[in-house]
């Protein structure tokens, strides 16, 4: 196969990210079909960037004969469908977290998908950001030696809305999934044990809605070292998003980027900019990235970096991470396999 | 009173840190005596220093009618009885940490020395550091807003002696009481949980003292902030001391401090120095700083910024810590008042 | 005029760049036509960025009426020729530095089409970067006062081609102009004299074709303010870009960018990135931005950033800086107007 | 000799920091007499610091044969004369910067004085200086290859005093003067030819009194290099002093230094603290340093690194940069020699 013949499902923000950066950035990747029950606006978005198939019926995409691979950036409940239907078409998958809205459905995916002929890959695009992916290549050149401790902190620019919060499935399973899935990134490690918590500190009615808006999670990993975890739902100075690795060796911290690397010096301070605002500024690249290793790994058949069992996983520790926070003690994963 | 006049007990590493400071940074202060039973040795090192009575007896400067305050750098075991005496005869009292070596006799000097008329202050001297001062001054000052999140690392440049070790109480009452102090100093808020543990990941001799040398505590104040902690006895890079402040308005860190301020680039990376290597170059200044303010507490009757109130606290946190790392479950501090 | 139909004269690297800039992030442009006499090369890359007319002959792009704009990308000594026919074809017109390859000719193109309907917009690249624009920024806001000393660098990863030296008319006119053209921008005030000279002390070869591969210059603004540049044809660590302009309010610096902001410390040191290698890396976004205000200068008939004065003005410092270099005196502007 | 027995003449602000200095940091040293016609005043100063001898008259020091070194620290119209007959005394001389006030002074005590039996150390304390030593540290280890570029900045907090600008022999002589005591350390190599200039943009009272506020210098040196300097009487965000160094194989800048590493991250930016206000912050361990380093090379019969033909060759340089600014020209040091 020299081009990888590419069917989109789902054509919100998301969806059009990924659709953008196949047409621009990799051009092994031919995007055929758009799906979305939005077929008007869906069409009025993609004529500037070629012509295309769109249809309002994602089922199309994975009965076209053409089409090799679909990505799924629908919403989180209709996951496990899709999923189990591309892998029966035989299509390979590159599909947006979380694998799955509930443990059960992530289980069930985890124990009939991961052997299958077809590549999944969960978007997960932290691991194809350009500052973490460097602490993991320090990692794995041993500069670090063994990992003993991991801290990272994850900080939203603005606090999410209220509607939103609401169907979420709360802080653990949102917001902090992400550093779930980095600490086994980066360890190379299983979490075994979670002690996770909370508190609601900037908003009251997220409380209402039995969520926190500021949590923390100390993550005991197979081989012994410790990832500590702390998030918050806002800042007020941007995107706060770092992770310090410290090994028997040495230590290897990634900062946030920002827009310029200007210094300004006055009478009041010495000052500089702060970091990128949100996400599609600060992880821009990292989906292109993931995107691109995704048609890749199909093309010259090699293994995805996060499948369908970083899916799983990060959910199991989410879930343990809730339950430690409603009956405040620690709890193991094993508990939940 | 215009001079204060001193007795110093214990001539040991920080007996003799206090004493040049005294000398050299505070001229309201006059050391009269110098107490060790090693009296050769003192003579020998205070020669250059200048004219002191010594004496092998801690008791002759308690008697001495022409002293007004000790120094108290004896053995962590001696601390209570020294501390009680030295109150009942009216000096007042600038004592190394920690206050005792366990809760009980803690806990029986916070009770009787709470409203003694004699200031007492227990050695905390990162309260005193320049960084952390910076960092304190910034939540005072209302800038960062409420406060959230704190997040401390402490790292020690090379292991500890095993014997050390062995008679050290553990790292959370040695090493991490630090913290502990810092996590009350900066919220000026009360802990009123622990979860805490550790691995042995540096050296197997410290798991069979019954000990961890890696360890990590998450606290839960009373205003809702929380702290997380992690700390390693063995760093390869130096010493490492930072902590962050993250609150409603704003967030401060304190970075290491490093003896230039060069910058290299060659072909291999972009380098800078390692931290200050250990806590005589890291905290020398704070040490100075800490004494001098404890004579002018004296000599203006002000209250000292950490009495043995903060000494007592501290130890109950560490106590709750060990608990909560054997039991492995979090510990209310209302479960050891 | 909703769309700018535009042909490329010239499909080297920077046509090369100029043309993909244009396809992919300025939608109100579209490109028709390219014009290289490598017809059969530049067949081959354009076929995968879309449909166009591919023609040897740079006349046709003139006398196309469905044409309204063309980016010169040819040869610095045909750039007086193809620019003179543009104006005359009333094309606008976006053209590689520098305006020409001597100080007669492009006195010339500036006399005679300072005044002309068409916007000619010359790609001094460093003005769209985004730290230049930043330091230009808080120069502009008014907050670092009046501009009394400007310092800038510019360091190559790696030495030229020798061969590329003999021809390139010497380090001052094809290196050092872009910090001519950054003085001009960042003071909004013209150069009345410089101070120039240079060593050889990277390659002898350099020395024997009668240019310098270390230079340096003090230029004196007409508002007062100094300007000191230094430049090196290389260095072991990267492309080396950085300005400092220092006022009577503050100073702003604009610093190197780098690939991560890892910091990784280790027993040796603590690193991070070297800098970007070269101005592809990093002056990527400053090439899509210039493309994108000359489509936008066109469409909504506002002033180009950096006109054919522009072009005029900095080739008569560079003259200035030769004749200064060549006699070892102070030259003024005046004397070469 | 075991102690060096010292006396110092002159006791303003520099006398009274090395003698502290003395006291405090250097146990090898003993003060034994002070001279200032402002006998009370200096009485009064020294009175908690130990007993001396005092004295108006300065002859008396060198007059003691119990004297076997004295500090200088007398107004600079005094240096030659003082200088002089203490090393007819025989006495060693640490004398503070400049060496003379004009250029045939100095001449005639470099020729008369560089080979006597006594040593003599002018006060360049940036030598002694943590930062700059670093970087010459980096040089002398062959790390940065040759040296090809030098850039030094050096900006004061605020303006001097008008009268003391009239008296102050110009910027050049005043306070560039030790960034061209700061080329020839760092190089290596003498300063063969200087380009300097100005501009008066401070205060015009500067320019009425023939003098500029704000200066550059470019120097040739003996070896190829360049060194590009600029300074300013008046930054508004404290004591800008930096260099950096450019070589072969890399380049090392000393960076400000700040009271502390605070990063505090609001709204509005980022930012840290402003450099160190002036100079008895920033170079306080330095003034330290270089009498430590002096007193040893005494009792170790160690060169001094700054000895009188540094004294000389600094005043040198200043008057060919004095002759260039006026006469608008490059100046060989040849011309002056």
């Amino acid at each position: 196969m020299e081009t990888l013949r590419i069917g989109v499902i789902g054509l919100g923000r998301l969806g059009r990210i990924h659709t953008t950066n196949l047409i621009q950035h990799v051009p092994e990747a031919k995007v055929k079909t758009l799906a979305d029950p939005r077929v008007d606006e869906t069409k009025k978005w993609a004529e500037r960037l070629g012509d295309f198939e769109i249809t309002a019926n994602w089922q199309d995409v994975l009965e076209d004969p053409e089409i090799d691979a679909v990505v799924i950036a629908s919403p989180t409940t209709l996951h496990g469908e899709m999923l189990k239907a591309a892998v029966k078409a035989k299509k390979h998958v590159f599909m947006e977290k979380p694998l799955a809205h509930n443990l059960e459905t992530a289980r069930e995916l985890y124990k009939n998908l991961k052997d299958t002929g077809v590549k999944i890959q969960i978007a997960f695009n932290r691991r194809f950001d350009h500052n973490f992916r460097k602490v993991k290549d320090f990692i794995d050149s041993g500069e670090l030696g063994e990992i003993h401790l991991i801290r990272t902190t994850s900080r939203d620019p603005h606090l999410p809305d209220i509607e939103f919060v609401k169907k979420s499935g709360g802080i653990f399973f949102d917001f902090m999934i992400h550093e779930f899935d980095t600490a086994r990134f980066l360890t190379g490690s299983e979490v075994v044990e979670v002690y996770a918590g909370g508190s609601v500190l900037l908003d009251p009615r997220i409380g209402e809605a039995g969520d926190f808006d500021t949590a923390y999670a100390i993550l005991k990993m197979e081989n012994g070292a410790i990832c500590a975890i702390d998030v918050s739902r806002k800042t007020t100075y941007g995107y706060d998003q770092r992770v310090e690795v410290f090994g028997s060796k040495g230590s290897a911290r990634a900062e946030n980027d920002r827009e310029t690397n200007v210094i300004v010096s006055t009478e009041a301070a010495v000052c500089s900019d702060k970091p990128l605002y949100y996400f599609p500024q600060r992880y821009m690249q990292s989906f292109a990235n993931e995107i691109r290793a995704f048609v890749e790994s199909v093309l010259e058949d090699k293994d995805v970096s996060a499948g369908v069992e970083a899916g799983y996983y990060s959910i199991l520790v989410a879930r343990a991470a809730d339950i430690s926070a409603k009956e405040n003690r620690s709890v193991k994963i094993a508990e939940l396999i």
